[in-house]
């Protein structure tokens, strides 16, 4: 049997655990069950499978996945969950903003530029 | 003054530094002249400005450009000069490979695919 | 004279008629005069040169462009119209969604969540 | 237990099965296991979970594929590979042909024209 | 010193004076202090380094933006200053629409509806 | 009858005048046959009915198309054979350098720097 295998049970169990350590997105279980079958592959493969393995930890992933939006664009709300899911975990807003600006130079400054709005939208929010 | 500006001479400098402390690519210097204008920017904009940054240290922007790159895609000899700078940090091949495998459920498998190939062969060159 | 050339006028004509068996969009054709020559070659280009070829059907032909919408991310106004356009020709919902579900791995989740989202809102203003 | 959710032994099969029913790429195992644990992901999740699914046919998904991967640019082995695929299921070149052809006005003519030589190679290797 | 270089001053003033032929947008210096570093780098670099630069003209520099912006896609904001930066420097709206639709058959007819949409928006604006 | 509609004699004739006036690509025409429908796309949409409209002339359109290719990525084929169309009708190198540059800000660095290296391999091409 593969490495790579592991019961499915597990990976779900795995990739809501996984959620649950970021925060939890308000309304975030309607949002899946709305997404469907996609939904479903967010939990188990997303989280369950990809998010949860070692080698990095939650935070170094959450920085990756916001360098990895800002740079795929016209992906603002993912973006919104994924700063969320970081000030869940105790990041700052600094390191949040250096992950976008270290994207800048390779993404693109309109992209940069679009994440960022992003962020201050967060951060006032967050100051309400 | 606004807060952001800085003698260039600084800029010059402190990219130049960054690049020497990831390790200075094998014929680096050839191919910054050779992209004129262009690597300038690099050194200055890219490096002096951009990753010598405080919130992140060298071994997150690397990681977050790995992320970026992958996500671009077509841009595989700057990914494997940038997995050489990691190299050069001491950053393990399990934590390069992780930026890589996270980035695969949100920019798309091929994409993966792609960085994990570059990944491979720079391992492989690694082992001989 | 190559193969590939016809008379602009069946062009036109072929591509209204397409267009036509596609559900003719409400107010669409006041968004192709908006469009100006880009609404042009809408109908001739992309409907009648292209839509109009044999070897795939009305149906492959727009799932096809769902897929392709869904990979591109940002047109969400287009993906709406290309899923109206599928309802229009009879096909289901499951088909549909399918679509988009088969470009996830490839495109990402994030711009399949995008996707999604769009199906979702079509589906509940037919449910209307 | 949420619908999604199957036996992870069953989604390995189901891949493998599937990726057996497109015909086995030569050297597919060894490129998979080369990938590490994206090699798991194509075959679990990518085979397993996505494309097994009902409501479209293996021939449909493989045109979307050929589709999404035309319009992402720079995955021209994976093109190759999914060509391939196609051909196993008795799929004609002009069937093929004109799902890169349809993409041609949404993803660009550029990334159309990267396709078609991808097409073009694989037909002549056919031929000899 | 390499040619690049110049001092930091220079770009500023550079920069500055850049946006300001270019009819400087209103609430401009309010959206790049909101940006941030990130609002430094544009007037620093976009504009100092990049835009002041010699062998293209002011106008030129402005329909390349316009078509790499298009080509992006989901940077409508971005797009819409660069139209009114266009027209500050008396470029007519049938030049700046050519350079959308010049845009369409390389970056596909989709992203040119995208960008089309944002230059009629803002010539109805105009003639109020 | 629309003003966008003309016979499609005039399209191919029209396309095929600017292509010679662009120089002709050695090969062009096999390459134009090899790409099948896609190759008659090219003549008669792309150089017949976009390429040739008034408003901008062919050294501006042949800019924009650099710039557009820079930001796609993954076209360097086509980049080239746009550099050589832009030295046939006698743009300098400089010119064609600064369309890239001013991309770079935009598209992001690495976009920019595949760019150049297609350009300095044609400008060593031409030394020879």
């Amino acid at each position: 049997m593969p490495d790579g295998l592991s019961s499915s049970d597990d990976r779900r169990a795995r990739g809501l655990e996984r959620l649950s350590q970021l925060g939890d997105e308000p309304g975030g279980a309607e949002f899946l069950a709305r997404m469907g079958p996609l939904g479903d592959w967010i939990v188990d493969f997303a989280f369950g499978d990809v998010h949860s393995r070692p080698g990095l930890d939650a935070r170094e992933r959450e920085l990756i996945i916001v360098a990895v939006l800002t740079t795929l664009g016209g992906c603002e709300p993912q973006l919104a969950a994924h700063i969320r899911a970081l000030r869940a975990i105790q990041v700052g807003w600094e390191q949040i903003e250096e992950a976008i600006l270290q994207s800048a130079p390779y993404a693109g400054v309109p992209r940069a530029v679009n994440a960022i709005k992003v962020l201050r939208t967060q951060q006032e929010e967050d100051d309400r």
